[in-house]
């Protein structure tokens, strides 16, 4: 078990590595993934720090053709979002404030458990284990989110008040997830020491 | 840890007892509970079969405070939101659509596994194990969701138009709930069966 974890941990820190050297990990996450990376029995897998987005889907729930219209690690303003509306075609139109998701892998049940918790108690309160067999996947997010569809076949179905209150919301859930991200970067520089 | 197990197991089942009794359980999700509750290692704890909401919440965030202006277990039509929202006075004005959430007690790591997996399987990919410690507890729930911001203090921002979009994609993901709920519901009639 020791052996199974330590190499994917090693090919973990390599991916994220490499990752990081094609400028495809979001930097506003990159401190924390290091702090857990740090710690004995941990490692990080694919990992986001919060976003806000505009997405282009043909269908309801055809994600897989979904097209990427506008995508910010930070908050926006009106006109940005109504700049990248302007690249719509047809599909429906939504708009996304997702909170960050950390993808952990965990050597033992404790740790995981542990980890779980720490997160739940620093206001991630969607965090679960998301695997148990071979490794131990934790998953870390939590429960703000706004998922609205906005408009269908590249026009935008919401006036200036009503898009000013979906911006305005959005922004809100990216500061309440760096809050939370800082919170819990607090809380794992002394993980080990708290039972 | 087996006289543990079963001794949540009927509190659990006396639970849902009571609470069938006062109708606070949502009939579209009773059948799939019985049939789990029936699995030998497994018992349910609360659950939802998915659902429309219109939510008044007075700050972002603060979700103590929110008041159910609508709740359908069903698919609806606009008029019943322009009505529920009349009711509506200082806040922040949710439109959610939420996919069923089921709780599940396990006895095993082992069976908790195979029945996230399979949960997995029917197409609830948010499915995890939510708790480790004493009593292992499993959430079973899917990705679709609205969770749209459509007004302000008493008033709807969206026109006409948009209301209509947001009611078709509303009511699509409570159908899109309900025949996941069936694909599993046929898939655990046979679970001690399969690996």
């Amino acid at each position: 078990m020791k052996k199974e974890f330590l190499d994917a941990k090693e090919n973990a820190l390599k991916s994220l590595h490499d990752a990081c050297g094609h400028g495809k990990v979001d930097e506003g996450v990159l401190p924390i993934l290091d702090l857990i990376n740090k710690i004995e029995g941990f490692y990080t897998s694919s990992s986001c720090a919060g976003r806000i987005v505009l997405l282009q889907i043909p269908q309801i729930g055809d994600k897989r053709s979904a097209r990427f219209l506008g995508i910010w690690h930070r908050t926006i303003e009106v006109d940005e979002l109504r700049a990248a509306s302007t690249k719509a075609t047809t599909g429906l139109l939504w708009l996304l404030a997702q909170a960050p998701i950390l993808h952990i892998g965990a050597e033992t049940l404790q740790l995981a458990d542990k980890m779980v918790k720490t997160a739940i108690s620093c206001g991630f309160k969607n965090s679960a284990v998301k695997s148990l067999s071979k490794t131990i996947i934790i998953e870390i997010c939590s429960t703000e989110r706004l998922d609205a569809p906005i408009g269908r076949d590249a026009c935008l179905f919401c006036d200036e008040k009503h898009l000013s209150l979906l911006v305005e919301i959005s922004n809100e859930i990216i500061e309440r997830s760096q809050e939370k991200i800082g919170r819990l970067t607090k809380k794992l520089t002394n993980f080990r020491d708290f039972p």
